[in-house]
């Protein structure tokens, strides 16, 4: 069997059930947005999320450097935001050809500056690596979450409404390579509503939604009426497109009113809808969402 | 330019004093074998290392991948010996291409967990990509260190005594793939003995020594007829061929007898030699060690 015949989810299923855990030390298990676990601090947990873009794959040969740059950062930040961590330091691996640009590699890296200074991110060290294949940049992040902040995919309740910020679809047009996480708006969430689960959208809504209620257990309904469209995007791109970087999160009903309010105001700039619910598993339900959409045999 | 017209040494010096630090939270700046850096806790650092490896560049096609994964794990590792840290979690991400099979990529996650279970490290996440490149594995460790515990290669003073574990040389044979990081030594070495700068031996004497001696500002004088040989090797490859993984350190004379009494007792299956000493910035001791080995002109 090849590596091309699995999906992501599936191969990490196969290797990340044997990798060692010391069970205590451990709060998230692998394949969530962010790996969250204990140390000797009673109040905070550590987080940490890796994350890499290649040429060729999450971008093409000819994109600015700084763009790329952007990218390469902001990917593994935006995991922070579905995890409503705050991101602290950051190790970039860089790795590409000899013949690579010195101008490319240092507008690359003021792009990795520009993306970790928007959120107060220390690059603090890294590598680079020659390579004959195409240019790869893995950046790895560390940070911390309080105890009783920190978010996953996990605690979605049935009769929860499902909320998403921004926009979604079309955005590997351009906002791809210029998406702000949403950092900011989840560090908010958090701090004055009790958000049951959440994660970033970056694989689209018809992959991830599946992914945050399979590890809810739970089923969902969503209205695609009602899914915030980019300008131009039609709701085929806001559900099967991804790379949208925007929150998708669960929370009760009774703080619905308070929760739309708040938001307008402390966020005027930038939408947020309610896409719909989430309820007991229904086939029907998910059927809804699914049905001709290329990643739904993942929802399980 | 082209980035294979510079070593890395001076390519990171172009890129990473533009990064951003804030400068009260890190203690260690990028350049050295891990970031070090403060967090919230008074009495312990966070530590933090990324390393890479390249099939075609640190390994090569028919390599086992149990093997692979092996070292993937403990040449971060081995960086952490080098800072008397202790290693807790990783972070793996794969860069394969999707014909990668994948018993393969099974066999290479034994070795990663194996390697980490040999220190206590748990792997708690990271991610796939595939690549139309060679396969890539990345590794990214955190841990922690006590504040009056923590190495680097600063420190070393002029008339210290210079020890390396092991053996040198020959290295690329077999023992690059199966060396066993030297953090069970190291911190003995630092709950036992005041050392004043340390490094892992990843590139060799002849690389590694003039990084030792610039980062803490004095010159070296090595005996070579004292080197600690592999068997078989020559002192032409103790000095060049690198990927030793030892630890070299920096210690006070007068710790001498102290150290090899009490070393021999702990470790009677490790050798641990004195092989020169620091010395005041002298351009005799410096070509001493470096007189026709390539590397020579990055200890400036």
């Amino acid at each position: 069997m090849k590596l091309g015949d699995l999906g992501e989810d599936q191969l990490l299923d196969q290797l990340l059930p044997r990798l060692p855990l010391k069970k205590k030390a451990v709060v998230v298990v692998p394949g969530h947005d962010c790996a969250v676990v204990e140390t000797h601090d009673r109040r905070k947990l550590l987080v940490l999320k890796t994350d890499c873009i290649i040429e060729g794959v999450h971008f093409s040969r000819g994109t600015n450097a700084f763009d790329v740059g952007w990218k390469a950062m902001m990917r593994p930040l935006s995991d922070f935001a579905a995890t409503s961590a705050v991101p602290q330091f950051a190790l970039i691996t860089l790795m590409a050809p000899e013949q690579t640009e010195l101008a490319w590699v240092k507008e690359l890296y003021r792009g990795l500056r520009r993306a970790a200074t928007r959120f107060e991110v220390s690059i603090v060290g890294g590598e680079t690596s020659s390579t004959p294949g195409p240019i790869a940049i893995s950046t790895s992040v560390v940070g911390f979450v309080e105890k009783d902040r920190w978010l996953s995919r996990r605690g979605g309740k049935v009769g929860d409404d499902l909320f998403v910020t921004g926009w979604l679809g079309g955005a590997l047009k351009q906002k791809h390579l210029q998406f702000i996480p949403r950092i900011a708006e989840s560090r908010w969430l958090t701090k004055n509503f009790s958000i049951h689960a959440m994660m970033d959208l970056s694989d689209g809504l018809g992959t991830d939604l599946p992914r945050l209620a399979r590890a809810s257990k739970v089923g969902f309904k969503i209205d695609t009426e009602k899914l915030p469209l980019t300008r131009g995007a039609k709701i085929n791109n806001a559900i099967s497109e991804g790379e949208d970087y925007e929150l998708l999160f669960a929370i009760s009903p009774r703080d619905r009113s308070r929760l739309e309010r708040a938001w307008a105001k402390e966020f005027p700039n930038l939408s947020l809808t309610r896409i719909g619910s989430l309820n007991r598993k229904s086939a029907i339900g998910n059927r809804k969402l699914s049905s001709g959409y290329i990643h739904f045999q993942q929802s399980g």
